[in-house]
């Protein structure tokens, strides 16, 4: 099976299991642990920041980044169509209680400072105020496009205008950078805190990083605690996550794969394929007189996984454990697949 | 001052007050108050359900609602200018910790089947799954437009064949069913709990009415209790409640005084004005060269009061203590202030 | 029926009847309820506040008080048995996500300076900060005991070294007041806020007050507005609401009934009868080889009703609609059915 | 420094390291990693249930268990001084709305079947109802204790009897089977679902189990993900935490080391030692005339590390990195650091 469902199913390399099984450590629950203390370290400077908390989950980095910015009573204003409203099983509302206010962030995903504008609730009598502004880049749902880091300047200069606090998801942030060409701090300039993982491109097997200000990351601590996210020997992890941050370079060959991938599924009659600008390719089966569902059945059956994203989106993903021969490969099994 | 703020400014009449003095009374909180009984059993039966129960507020009504309705960990669809969103301080995050997923009703507030089908959430390992669908009918936000009957059925008939409950913020209700020609238990024939409020063009001084099935208002009833909603002798205000029942067809009063007052509006240079359906006209201030702030600031100077709605939008309402002269006076004193 | 469950069944009288029909009233969520304001302004005077609210319960006044003073994540401190624990649905968690920790209040029911000091939690890392001291006086699950100002002032005061605030469960606080013969203000004077109920022994249809500082008062009236406790022409219970203040002093007849009542219940073979300082008898039918729930049921048959505290306490209550002759014929009525 | 401050400090040896090198791994959201899966089957067999879910922190195990358990609006019945309580940040308040109940459990830290009882509050019109009682053995605060399986079983199925579930908090589960000379699952024999730690006197560097039945632990899943303890290649620490499985006879080294521990702490003037029933060793130093803080910062100083518990208790807690002569060689530091 040529596995392009995600990212995230990478496997530690060699090099990340040594890291594992080598990796100094301490109770980092009392802050002891070197390794995780080195990863936050390191990871804070590469996208720029003060500090950093290691937590075990993408969900709970954002999760803890929306509860640390945010007082009883707000609203948070976030993409309609983002991981944290589509995929955290309303964390937002169940474990901080906020409501949250959507805006249409367009084929990039992207609010402008216009609509940040616009969806602005000063607090009043009646109305809970925005408390938080939350963006995501690269953008899942709409197919790992990469906004450029002036967009995300813009609109998080309009929060700001309005004393709303910015919180990116980042999960493929570092896609975003090198789809940008840019260095990763570049594309956090104007936010004020950001989640990573380095479970996903970065070839980690378990983690991500939530970066921000140095009292912001003392209180993320606290709610991280709170969520059950305060590990002890957590090193072992942490260890594979540091060379996972080498990795953000290797990132282009994911891409690469991804527009080649693209380009082949793109001859198939009857697919409709978004170009990649990342690591996704989202493909359109309509033509095919396929929905996702039954597209994604006969790629499996063919040998290729991928996932289902609307009732004629199917998803794949590149990642490190597939390279160029591999994605041909897949693409001539989908090929077959679609064309029988 | 000509006061159209709101309908809910309306100042209980003599037979009214009358009631007050003379309600028969006990204790609502042992369900001993048979003033308060009668009214739940004839408000029931006015909107055609089986129990009913009167509450302080719309707003309690509103949010005893939407927690009675779901469980822990579920999403609210909802239109996206609603008021139970706009104007409750996000009470349905705040109180029944409940993610909102919003849909753009259009101009006249109610989502379409589509559009419920669309937004529709499965429960799943990461995803809320969609546990309420509230409507709200007229739709204050849109300019107190009255949906047909059969767009609520059809649209609540969706969502029926999800699984999923619908509850109608039906605040002006009865207004909807005058515009409509219809009694208002034709409105509600498909949605599985109504609020509407005594206090607005009915003319009661204080309440509203949930009502549902008899296992929902008992359950409804705890919740009420949960959020300090249960009053002792509360027939003082439901007497006058009661005579509020009665002034259903009295509302086409307020919707011709509507009429008149947008009529004589409209012809004032620079100002747009929204044709009413029912007591509700939507000025928009921008031809005018003024923000609805400056507008309304004019119109306060000149004895006429109204409320903002947005930038250049304001609003008026009718009701009963005004009447045709009133609005023809009110509608010459705002074109003096326009013009001046 | 010689009606002993609470001192909420009474009815209004005449003059609070009419003060109802004769309200001067206005919208008050726009403030602008005369009655309402006025009353607002005279029981803040009563209790020696700033600024108080109306609330149409006394469960709001008691849960808008807990939310307005304590931030997100903190814990409560309250005594065991207190109504706002025992009897509010389990609101400060519900509405306010705060871990209750209670203390044993002893039979007075208010804790010591020392046990306020020993439960006292410093925000650390992993444990919730203690946000506020709630206390009850005069406390019902104890028996309707009157705590002395002192001991008040010095709990609260041991809460205040620690910078935690005290609210005040003073559903009964006038009862307090006339059995410390001091002015209610006086039972007050150390804690930074109070919840007095007009609806018990003051008479009143419907409707509590809470009273703060003026800053405390305003963001509460925003908590009251989430509960759905914003009412609009509340002056028709806010008439009755004043006559209520007037009645303080005649509390102490409800005492003296309550003295009678207990005394003569002592002498019937078999019960226990707590000695009142307020309007609450606490009835031990353990002697009598009854339950509780068999007791009033025998009291019931015979014409008299009380409420059920514990398995085999029966609480009974003296208001304004029963006499020294009502209680003399209650307690004929009681030793018959038990004798029986 | 001898590390006594809790067995959370332990660092995996060389073949858990191996192990963490050497994992079989996939994706454990998707359900596909091998080592997580055999560690949670391996895991809910050693405690007698059906299934199991691997959770990085026994903090989010609990907390996920509390959330599973119970529906909105309920009461936990629960230990004064249990973990979920004084050091879980409030989290069944936070996380779960829940409001909590505790009762004083004694020396032993176990409730009686008669407190359950008493305390059980049945849900009506007024009252949450208890939903969950949870339970800790052994239990930290008391001491290290270790309850015998009947005590646990006798209230649990008190619990039972009122249709109440119960989760116990077995952190340290395992040291209570080995003081009690019983496997596991005896322990566990009457509960409906069991947290315990690998990351403790197991020895593993990361992560914790929470077992029940398939039904339960399906749900549970959902409740970790919504907390963000959905990891990805988890092998890598589930790989160690199998051999912690391994681990539980090993524990008895720690409870001697405790009691040696103690045995010569108790020769120290002014120590007052409670005897250790497993590894944790709770020392009063009132008698010393030193607080607690000062004692260890005493200790410290001389190369001994414990924590503060109570102003005048300090708690030493044997494990795996430690043996009988560094406890030896401890007890002669701190007699030193306090005598002179």
């Amino acid at each position: 099976m040529i596995d392009l469902r995600s990212d995230t199913v990478t496997k530690p390399d060699d090099a990340m299991r040594e890291a594992a099984r080598d990796a100094e450590v301490g109770d980092d629950v009392y802050g002891e642990d070197p390794t995780v203390n080195e990863l936050e370290a390191r990871a804070a400077d590469l996208v720029g920041f003060e500090d950093a908390l290691y937590v075990p989950t993408g969900t709970m980095g954002n999760q803890v980044a929306v509860r640390t910015h945010t007082d009883r009573g707000q609203e948070v204003l976030t993409e309609r169509e983002s991981h944290v409203v589509k995929w955290e099983l309303g964390g937002m509302a169940q474990l901080a209680n906020l409501q949250v206010r959507t805006v249409d962030g367009g084929p990039r995903g992207i609010p402008t400072p216009e609509q940040v504008r616009e969806e602005y609730v000063e607090e009043d009598l009646h109305r809970p105020g925005t408390g938080l502004l939350t963006l995501e880049n690269t953008h899942n749902s709409k197919g790992g496009v990469a906004a450029a880091p002036e967009k995300v300047d813009a609109v998080a200069e309009a929060a700001h205008d309005l004393g709303v606090p910015v919180h990116l998801d980042g999960a493929r942030v570092c896609n975003a950078a090198v789809a940008n060409d840019v260095p990763p701090a570049r594309m956090t300039e104007c936010v004020d805190s950001v989640m990573f993982c380095l479970s996903k491109g970065l070839g980690a097997p378990v983690g991500s990083i939530l970066a921000g200000d140095a009292e912001f990351v003392e209180r993320a601590r606290r709610n991280r605690k709170l969520f059950g996210g305060g590990m002890r020997q957590a090193g072992v992890i942490a260890g594979p996550g540091l060379l996972a941050l080498e990795n953000v370079e290797r990132l282009a060959d994911d891409h690469e794969s991804a527009r080649e991938l693209a380009e082949r599924l793109g001859e198939v009659e009857g697919l409709d394929v978004q170009e990649p600008e990342t690591n996704i390719v989202l493909v359109n089966t309509e033509g095919a007189g396929l929905t996702a569902e039954e597209f994604l059945g006969a790629c499996e059956d063919a040998g290729v996984a991928g996932v289902e994203f609307d009732t004629h989106v199917a998803r794949f993903c590149t990642h490190w454990d597939v390279d160029g021969e591999d994605v041909a490969e897949a693409a001539e099994r989908v090929r077959e697949a679609v064309e029988n």
